[in-house]
């Protein structure tokens, strides 16, 4: 009853990973914005597993098809369907694993509530449905960028190794760094040390938790009070992707050891007399409500549950068993390096929703929109 | 927009710290449950300040009225409305605040989003309208119950004091135990030291940061997935609370330290062949439903932004100025104590409409109440 | 769970016909409308019973109080609330009907569904819940002033004496002729008619239905398809209302009649080049878009179920019984006429939601909104 | 962004009548239901064109293909897709109407609105859009028969032509005289004359109006006041289906004709001492919730807009034209005779959704569903 996301932007997912399709409708997609299925698919490959050695082997080639909402390369303000077919689905491969609960997995707490037991993969709960997100967020960002609105993610920690990022860059600096990064790290010294961590796990048949970091530009004024506010928002989204553990804005954790005469950002006045935040402890948000400020975040990940050592568990009669992934299965040993994508992708859908939200302030109200 | 919360058992909170009221209404309340204000009154004086010295001396003496919804001592199924008066309201003591960006706070923020500069304390995002939550989870509390769900928040951290709570305790014991200390930590020895920081805070005009942590009993099916996972739930309730900059659930940000082979929480099976979790690194969920272990979650507290140190700011003109609370200044040290009672509020709130939204799975459908 | 009303302009109302308040929560209510408790009370008069010998003479003096979401005579942008006391609130007037079931009436059917006997009045079934719309409509239609947009109901048709509107009338004119008439008929010579069978009626102890028309002039481009179309919003809206039993825009069950080269209103074009729909047999909308052309709907109202004969019932014991009012108690010989103001209110509460939502693709964004 | 029906049992269809696809996501499909492709193509061909000399000879072969929210023939609690392709789309066939507004269809509207001119058929207006709503009533029709619910439409008028339906047929009655009908209605010596006058204006190239009347057996108690009246949402549901202009339960805008005494059902006693309705003036509701008492209720329908005569137009410039369909085009002599299935179909979500929301107040709490 959740699969569905956001408010005017309103994104559906849907499919299994075993299943023949998954995809993505997008309710609320507003009309006359230009899109192709390139586009898409170039989205689509910065989330593939099976390019670098540092992400699971499985081969998605992931090309999208969009169904509906679209005429003559433009989105028409209908639902906008996109359709991604499975091509790699092994269901055979999980045949040891038919019979018993996966440490980690979603097996037995959907048996739990659903009362249905598919062994298959993931099934929904696979990483394989962010792709529709990641799919979703392309018009997403064309939206926020009408607004001046960018947003950029990047792995900062892989296990006990810390990434330092020079906070003064800029977002597209921070990109081009990020591009030489197999693992999307922004701190490429530090990145090589990563990797080799990685390739060790990789090796080991184990794998590793990561930090991932996100900042995006905004304007002030994002984010609706009580409930709706832009770091709950946000909370919500992070905590929606798969194998994610922990949320935190600006200082996060850090602010419980913090003073209030060191957390407060001073106020300051430009020469035009315009008011500027002369820090930014709070990460973009005061109230829940965006300061103009960079937005800062951080998304924990717990290392991927799917790992080839073997591991104590029971089968559905109750019987002590072990789960060992086959030696061919694929196996992510930092899942947290697809999740970049992710964790942009639903960072754009949330200041998507919230741009058009706040747009109904519209000072000139345009009831009828002008023919193109 | 977004002053409701939740889908089934729906709360939407009014009012603003110095207007004649603030209050909830609770939409979708089932009915047959009983209620009265006394039980209100008892859960607002947990979250009242000036009971301690640990707290701001603001006087709120918090009696609630239930207008609505209530018939012969039982919850009728209507909405249910709570009144709570706003005895303590002084903007006059805000007068030399009217014109200035006060650090931390909402008026710069809300002034960019709705063109209105409120200088009157913290207007709607004062922490004052989350008494409305904690009255709402009055009932809320009553619904879980009837599933065996139980929570409580504690104080774990204040700066850099860390609390030792031994992880075999039950609720009961950690109830008892927090009740022995003014800032609601169960590990005495460390209250103390906290309460002593919380002190010289206080008299220095500061503020500190803090965490909470929150424990429940569930049982296991509760989280609705893709986007309506317990832990995104959780995440969005605790980041909508005043203050709060983080949230984590099981290990959390320390998840990203470890390897999957030691944060796999393996499953055993019990003399009557029943699955259980060995260990519960995750927090009580997996793939965003409840396993059945304890729900152990975080959440990280700036410190309070109104202290009475004096702040460097800018004037509406954009003139350089200081912030500097007047010597009679109402001033929390630690905003987190008195976020306890709202954390669990939340989690209520939470657990209670996640309750409901699973009956709509009930084996024997009941579309005629009895008669009681 | 359903007493909230709205997507963006999104009212909740609250309170028993017999307890001490009925209210509303206007959540989205946008920032920068001057609003007073004059202007709420003026609306609330037109609703109110007691004031002309064709209603009842129940005594609802109606007073609003405004208790959040107003600073310094504007809305903040914060929830609007409004709270209406109950001055002529007599349970004991309802002693004997205490265990028995009302024809007509709410009483059976929240018994069935709730499990809860409230024998008090209407409870929360009652007209009186439609003066906190009333209230929240007078927001609404300030927005949609802003919009060009305005509407007005009146009567066409009691029991069968149908009235003969000059479908030419503009709505100023029609509102002139409406006040004339202390039936809301804007054909006098009609009303007269009417007037007299409803005092016939009010003498019998008995009571009469009616039809009440809304007309509206709007923009084109208001409404959602596929399921927000702008008819099923309205036929949604005027079957919330009490006692409604069919809803019909443009020709509406008429229509069923008709031949498609009847129906069709042909287009032409005016000296500017500009299309317009040559007649109106839609009633204003397209696939569930406003055209622009006036809106013109009806709704139609059964007799009131509270009569003073003698009706045949049963107790909750299941003994046959007859349900008879008391001498002095209050009975609505008509029920539509009080309801020709909640028809607009309804209307208004739409719109203004649709406004909103149209806003949305406001050609300008305007993320920081300028201080007023 | 209204492209979404339901709160629990929730549906989004998608897709234009010239596009690759229509389709539809059920979000919130429970567990454990048996489902079939087979079963939903029996569903379509209800609703499809071309199958008798009545409706338009468009072929729409509509094979449905599941592709997520099944496994081993069972739903599974995640979301159900449904895929129907496209094989008839012939957009060549609009050539002549790419540049004008076509009268009783939405182009003029659906420009206004997003500013875009889609000059192919209805596009995402098409009555081929609720085909997806009848594949995912097939769903709906097994939850609420696990509650004893059952519902049935058919045609009781066509112009002026009105069908006399023994009030006392029960719901197989209904059925068996309905299939005999192939306009389905099931006053058979009626539905002669009607489809002669069918027959008649399709040789003219004109259309005809017609109203459909459905009847459900429910349980009491379902519906959710205020503003989620029963009625509020069976309107709603048929005012979203395409070229429906009225609506009305039991006696409808007859009921404003009525006196009180006469309108008022009154309440008996069985020999068990159980309260019934002695009759059913009402239509199966009171305050908006079901009585017990059989669910009757009417939507008028327009004749459809597409006719092959000549109408005056205007094109995209403004300048005079004419819309005429060329002389192969298709066309629907009375669109109604499809929209029985479809009136069924939206009556089938309505009572799905509302029986998963009364299932909330379920006595026997059912977080852990059994392994099947």
């Amino acid at each position: 009853m959740s699969n569905t996301f956001g408010t005017l932007f309103r994104i559906t997912t849907f499919g299994e990973s075993h299943g023949p399709y998954i995809g993505v409708v997008i309710d609320g997609c507003p009309p006359n914005f230009s899109l192709n299925e390139a586009e898409l698919n170039e989205a689509l490959a910065k989330r593939r597993p099976g390019t670098t050695p540092y992400t699971s082997p499985r081969q998605e080639s992931d090309t999208a098809e969009i169904v509906s909402g679209l005429f003559e390369g433009k989105t028409t303000g209908m639902p906008l369907t996109i359709l991604i077919k499975n091509r790699d689905a092994l269901p055979n491969q999980y045949d040891n694993l038919k019979n018993l609960y996966r440490p980690g997995h979603a097996n037995y707490t959907y048996l739990k509530k659903y009362g249905i037991f598919d062994y298959r993969g993931g099934g929904r709960a696979s990483g394989r449905e962010t792709a529709a997100r990641v799919a979703a967020s392309v018009v997403a960002k064309k939206i926020v960028a009408e607004h001046g609105i960018t947003c950029i993610a990047y792995i900062t920690q892989v296990g006990t190794i810390h990434a330092k990022v020079n906070p003064t860059l800029n977002l597209d600096q921070l990109e081009q760094l990020r591009q030489k990064s197999p693992i999307h790290c922004p701190d490429l010294e530090t990145s090589q040390k990563m990797q080799e961590l990685i390739l060790q796990l990789q090796l080991e048949g184990d794998s590793i938790g990561a930090v991932v970091t996100c900042r995006a530009t905004l304007p002030a004024g994002l984010g609706e009070p009580i409930f709706g506010k832009l770091e709950a928002h946000l909370a919500s989204a992070m905590l929606s992707i798969p194998a994610t553990k922990g949320f935190e804005i600006g200082e996060g954790f850090l602010a419980a050891t913090m003073r209030g005469s060191e957390h407060n950002d001073p106020f300051y006045s430009d020469t035009d007399k315009n008011p500027h935040l002369a820090s930014n402890h709070a990460g973009g948000t005061l109230a829940g409500i965006s300061t103009g400020e960079p937005l800062v975040f951080r998304t924990a990940f717990k290392p991927a549950s799917s790992i080839k050592k073997r591991q104590e568990s029971v089968t559905l009669q109750g019987e002590k068993t072990f789960v060992e992934l086959q030696e061919g299965a694929r196996h992510d040993p930092c899942v947290a390096i697809r999740a970049v994508a992710v964790v942009e992708a639903m960072t754009l859908l949330v200041l998507a929703d919230l741009v058009l939200l706040q747009n109904r302030y519209a000072a000139e109200p345009r009831v009828e929109p002008i023919l193109s």
